[in-house]
């Protein structure tokens, strides 16, 4: 019985539009090949930092391209974190958390519940102790819990940023990823500008080609990119020009809704599932991205992983992005229907009869 | 007046295979897209790892691709360095230099002359002061001096390095850029697979694919590997997999043939305008790379970058390489065979007299 995964972020196989990024690459190559195949600005590709800067109403100066936003994190927190006090929600994306970790940061995990990130201990947690590096959060379909900030909340750490001079990084891979639902506005387009901002086309395009974006404020760009070129010179331009024949040929908003499509009958199979097999469980309901969060009520999760893992179905323990023992995260994004269906009973299985 | 570069390290605009790279990015996509595009192992695309294991004969686990060779010297430096002490050539390669300084390695430089490193320096650097986390060398056409490494010294490095347990990273970016003569073993072959190697295909095949590779003990390959996960979980397949289509096409050796003749006829015009505009004037005469080294007999290479960018030609001074105030480094790689003449009359012309 090959296992079932819940535990990966990673977009089923059939997202992928490979036919047409085969055929963008190569007219990416035909026609600006001398520039994509050589050393270039560190950072990234300028047609398609332009595009990202139009789209984000931004001067293209603040637009930083990188090797998947991760990388782009890194060089932030090697340059503003170490040793320093950094907010983050509870519970949060584990990699940054063990990034923060390995350079020393005195990570303060802020309370959230079901609309995100509560403003009250963003205030509370800036009246005491130094001043935070900053603030990392991700406000849309969060990775690990699946919640969104309401928009509320939204204007409110907004304000709370600018009266404590708190730099925020908003991080936003999944936003676009929305099955249902009105967009609400970024903390980028709030603040006027003023927060930062990082996305990636990971989740709407493709993961392999290692593109993410970041929009910082013009000095803090200036350094990461000293940075950047200390560490790689140049970012792979041939995967930023890819990426920029595919949204310039216009594929872009018709994928999107693809992928949102085959991601939300995910979504929609994980959610029917729950509510049958284990509908006394408290699970948050998303309106897209890539995970839900699961409270197990006082049932501990690393326990309910091995016996699950005997059962043929995996997921991530919710301790792993510094949340409590009896919660743990799902992901629907890379397996079937079918598979959902299958593995939600098995998860049913492993659990003690009680919940 | 246009400036004439003998600063950059890059090469020529027609060494770049931009049509058979264009056709080898979307062949690669379209036979194995659902790899190439999604998440995969942080030491790269196992079809291109796999290619060079077999051309170093080693075990493939110990073959660890990154975007771009820099970027492994990093994790290296970040893993090995941070507060220890360091040998590298004297002169080196500034970009590593960079990197060891502000990780605050004790950055010993060892004594080189025309045969490349003295191994008598480094077997009394070996004998004083603490254990060096690694030696640092490029042994072929070494950048910045296009010197290099005897065989007998080779020899006696490996030697050397094993009677006191020193892990040797070898760089080889320019081996395969020869214009004439016969190539000399890499210290990895003469060690037996001993010691740590790096290349990369952007001298080869093209930089902006930032596809480089190393050769590590396998110990230390597993560790880079969770510190290139923790980075950006996945290098850029595509530029990996559009080496190995290039590659397995048998496109690669027609291509440095192409390229060695290119940059060879560059290295012909450089030597050429220097014996005819600065006959006087000491330079390394290399037989393959991008670079030679000048030795101006007590000229302040400083003094002569002003007056040289002056009249329209730059390069980069010694010491940015930990050399002597009175030497410098050209680069014969990017400019066309014309503006190598008119490029070292200008620089005759800013020398003083005397010269």
């Amino acid at each position: 019985m090959a296992t079932i995964s819940f535990a990966r972020g990673v977009p089923a196989p059939e997202c992928l539009p490979v036919e047409q990024l085969a055929d963008c690459a190569r007219t990416a190559l035909e026609r600006d090949g001398r520039t994509v195949l050589s050393y270039g600005p560190s950072p990234g590709y300028a047609p398609l930092r332009e595009w990202l800067a139009e789209r984000h109403g931004v001067d293209v100066g603040r637009v930083f391209v990188t090797n998947g936003s991760l990388q782009g994190f890194v060089f932030l927190a090697q340059r503003l974190a170490a040793g320093k006090r950094v907010l983050v929600e509870k519970p949060t994306y584990d990699r940054p958390l063990k990034i923060l970790r390995e350079l020393g940061a005195d990570i303060v995990g802020l309370h959230c519940d079901e609309e995100g990130l509560d403003p009250d201990a963003l205030q509370h947690a800036l009246r005491e102790g130094e001043q935070p590096a900053f603030l990392y959060l991700i406000p849309t379909f969060q990775n690990p819990s699946g919640r969104t900030l309401s928009e509320e909340r939204r204007a409110r750490i907004v304000e709370l940023a600018r009266e404590h001079d708190l730099l925020v990084l908003e991080d936003d891979p999944y936003g676009l990823v929305r099955f249902e639902g009105e967009p609400l506005p970024s903390l980028l387009e709030l603040s006027g500008g003023e927060t930062a901002y990082s996305s990636s086309f990971s989740k709407t395009i493709a993961p392999g080609l290692r593109v993410g974006w970041f929009v910082l404020p013009e000095a803090l760009a200036r350094e990461i990119e000293l940075t950047a070129t200390s560490t790689y010179i140049t970012p792979v331009l041939l995967g930023q020009a890819t990426v920029h024949e595919f949204v310039t040929r216009g594929h872009f908003e018709p994928n999107l809704e693809r992928v949102r499509d085959l991601i939300g009958q995910r979504r929609d199979a994980m959610l029917a599932a729950l509510d049958r097999e284990l509908p006394n469980v408290r699970t948050t309901r998303p309106d897209g991205g890539y995970f839900l969060w699961v409270e197990l009520a006082g049932v501990d999760a690393a326990d309910l992983l091995g016996r699950a893992e005997e059962a043929g179905v995996t997921f991530v323990k919710g301790t792993d992005f510094g949340g409590e023992p009896d919660t743990l995260r799902l992901a629907y994004s890379f397996v079937s229907v079918d598979e959902i269906a299958d593995g939600v009973g098995r998860l049913a299985a492993a659990l003690p009869a009680a919940v």
